[in-house]
């Protein structure tokens, strides 16, 4: 009899699983379940497709049921599973019972909706699943919303208020911390606070939200500062990993919650994988497992579980932490550690900061790109950067996520081969004069 | 008394290294000779000086005669040295002796003028220094040729063909080879090749010019294959080292007769210093001397020079042999070794070729992307690789040349953590895809 691989979860790191592990080895039966109605879309995208950047709902959907049948993946929608037994190798779902010989656990996160007064007045939203995007467009369809308030200045927090200030809205983004960004220094993230600024959002820091008001729509925010009048809120506070169906299955746990794996994507149990935003990972720089849930690192893994499923054997060693966004011409990006995690790591370590340009001075249309790198103080290992500016800085940051992950010293860096010409950088790379500049530090 | 610093070379390598010197010790006497009338002018940015994407001339220069006197440096232009003493620490230029204490010759390289027939007709051009270009420029302004020949499908061809074709002008990009771009692999100057000729640049590769015709000024092409009626002619063969002044001061020489030095940048005489175009430099793949002259190279061993010269110890380790070209709206790049270089070079090696996005499929404005990459057979070393695409494509080499510098494998590399958000990459960035295609293969 084929062997039975059963996979929970419909985006990103699910269907990862499930299609590298049947297309690696045909035999296999292949079940996934997903407790929503759309499987396989791209969640990144979903500030894009409120703002109308994409406006077809179909171009974020990877693949479609059709794709899952054509590949002979069993895929069950709107199916929750209830219970996983480990003892007896099944799952349960609608009082159904599936055995597996094989499971990758895929459930993701969900976003943390603080108890607060108001939190479920109309208007009040979360985003997180196709279907939240929906709502909320619907929502500015019916109510045309002039005022919006954001809690929660992280990555989608900064990328929605792109979205809601391109459609004519005014943003308030709300963030309980001193700064915006909170996994960017504060001097990284100052940059693109006095962007925001500058372009009418209005950045409100080291502020609490203690609830909302409304009739029945949500009117007003409550913060310790004082009241702002919004005809609709985004609670963007972060997301913590839907690992509860593992953990009470009696799978370790690792940070925050999240289900544990090793670089092989197993759990604590043989034959039971994790992947995505419900499992950990190792963090390369630290060495220590992290909690850093990411579409590029759900897909990897996912393929990684898939993949091992199928016999092969697939290793994902970890991450060092790489983020990228955008904030309407601002580009923001980051990898390795920061200062602020550098120094809560033990690490002892230097930095420098350096502004420059993305293309050769006497060049038209570059943008002015600041680069923050950070490495370790005897061994000079390069532990992190950081990336603000406009057009072109952004991906800078691969090449030091690549330094990072080799442990590649800052006299190595300092006059590492980058690409050169008048339209793409200048003679020193931006990252260059940011190690040239640290280096003197040696 | 002060100790004197002789540079020889007024261009990338030279001022770099005369700067550095001076700032890092002030009390140093230096004096940098440039036989041209312009100092330290950004030779990359001519293509773009031509096709008047950058108007203004003074724009192209980095540091004016001002900025020498400044910093303290007497800087002597039109000052042609005509020889080096080394047994007496002294160069002579215009009949007059000056001893030195430390030597850096920056003496640049040379455009290769092959002794064809009528190659000394009027409008027959090389392209090397800003007079080259106003040259250039005159003549366009005074003879508005419609038709040019380029000589050579180099970087400085394909770039040129750019800045021609922009001006309006028909365009015939001549090569002796049997494709563009040598340092690429076929199949990927065979992209650029069909854009060109998309774009209706006439690409005629394995075409031997015999000479030119022409009463006074240049009016035709004489190629093996026939002739063509041009206005213009622009020679982009390639270049050769300025070395002669070092070789008969009896310095070593290395690959196709560059000066030899180590990572000090210091020649085969202590004190005595070579940096730039007229240098070898080590190929950190290969771990051989290989002349690959680029004005990055040249700042960094100019620098790395000038340091050690001040007395600080400052090592340039090497390059990769990263390069990059844009040519309208595609972009060119490559790192590490081509197939054809890793075949020469003898290393057994597997290659993947993909073709992708640089943005998310459902994000607009992205555009196509084909990578390729090469690692070597046993150990998984990432050997070299290789981008053409639209705009976002470029770039995207620097994590590659970071990867081949620390000897990264592929198995590292297809998991590397490198940023993904929509407007910036798909899930998987085209290296990804690429790097997981080359995993296949082990």
């Amino acid at each position: 009899m084929n062997k039975r691989l059963i996979v929970i979860g419909g985006v990103a790191a699910g269907p990862s699983a499930a299609f590298k592990a049947k297309r690696t080895n045909p035999e296999l039966e292949v079940i996934l379940f997903t407790d929503e109605e759309d499987v396989s879309y791209g969640a990144c995208g979903l500030p894009y497709f409120i703002s109308g950047k994409i406006s077809d709902r179909g171009k974020l959907v990877a693949r479609e049921p059709i794709h899952f049948k054509k590949a002979g993946i069993d895929l069950k929608l709107k199916s929750h599973v209830d219970e996983i037994d480990l003892a007896r190798s099944l799952v349960i779902s609608g009082g159904e019972k599936f055995n597996y010989d094989y499971l990758v656990i895929a459930t993701g996160a969900r976003p943390i909706v603080p108890p607060l007064d108001g939190v479920n007045l109309e208007g009040v939203f979360v985003l997180r699943t196709l279907r939240d995007g929906e709502k909320i467009l619907d929502y500015i369809k019916r109510e045309s919303p002039k005022k919006v308030a954001i809690v929660g200045a992280g990555y989608i927090g900064v990328e929605m208020a792109e979205s809601f200030y391109s459609l004519g809205m005014k943003v308030f983004l709300i963030e309980l911390m001193p700064q915006i960004l909170i996994n960017m220094d504060e001097d990284m993230a100052g940059i693109v606070e006095r962007y925001l600024r500058e372009k009418g959002i209005e950045v409100l820091t080291s502020t609490k939200v203690l609830g909302f008001e409304g009739v029945k729509k949500v009117e007003r925010v409550v913060a310790d500062k004082g009241k702002i009048d919004v005809d609709m809120v985004l609670l963007a506070i972060g997301v913590k990993p839907n690992s509860e169906i593992a953990k009470e299955a009696g799978l370790a746990l690792g940070p925050k919650g999240a289900i544990d794996v090793n670089e092989l994507s197993e759990t604590s149990v043989p034959g039971v994988y994790a992947a995505g935003d419900c499992a950990d990972v190792v963090h390369l720089v630290t060495g220590k497992k992290a909690y850093i849930p990411l579409g590029s690192t759900a897909n990897k893994q996912g393929r990684v579980a898939g993949s091992n499923v199928a016999g092969e054997r697939s290793v994902f060693p970890g991450v060092v932490g790489t983020a990228i966004a955008k904030v309407l011409d601002l580009e923001i990006a980051r990898t390795g550690l920061s200062s602020a995690e550098a120094k809560s790591e033990g690490f002892s370590f230097k930095e420098s900061v350096i502004e420059s340009h993305t293309v050769a001075g006497y060049y038209p249309g570059g943008s002015s790109i600041t680069v923050k790198l950070l490495a370790e103080d005897k061994t000079g290992r390069i532990l992190g950067g950081q990336i603000v500016g406009g057009p072109g800085s952004g991906m800078r940051i691969n090449p030091v996520a690549v330094a990072v992950s080799k442990g590649m010293k800052v006299w190595e860096f300092a006059y590492v081969d980058l690409a050169y010409a008048p339209p793409f950088a200048p003679v020193w790379d931006p990252l260059l004069i940011a190690a040239q500049n640290l280096l003197k530090e040696y």
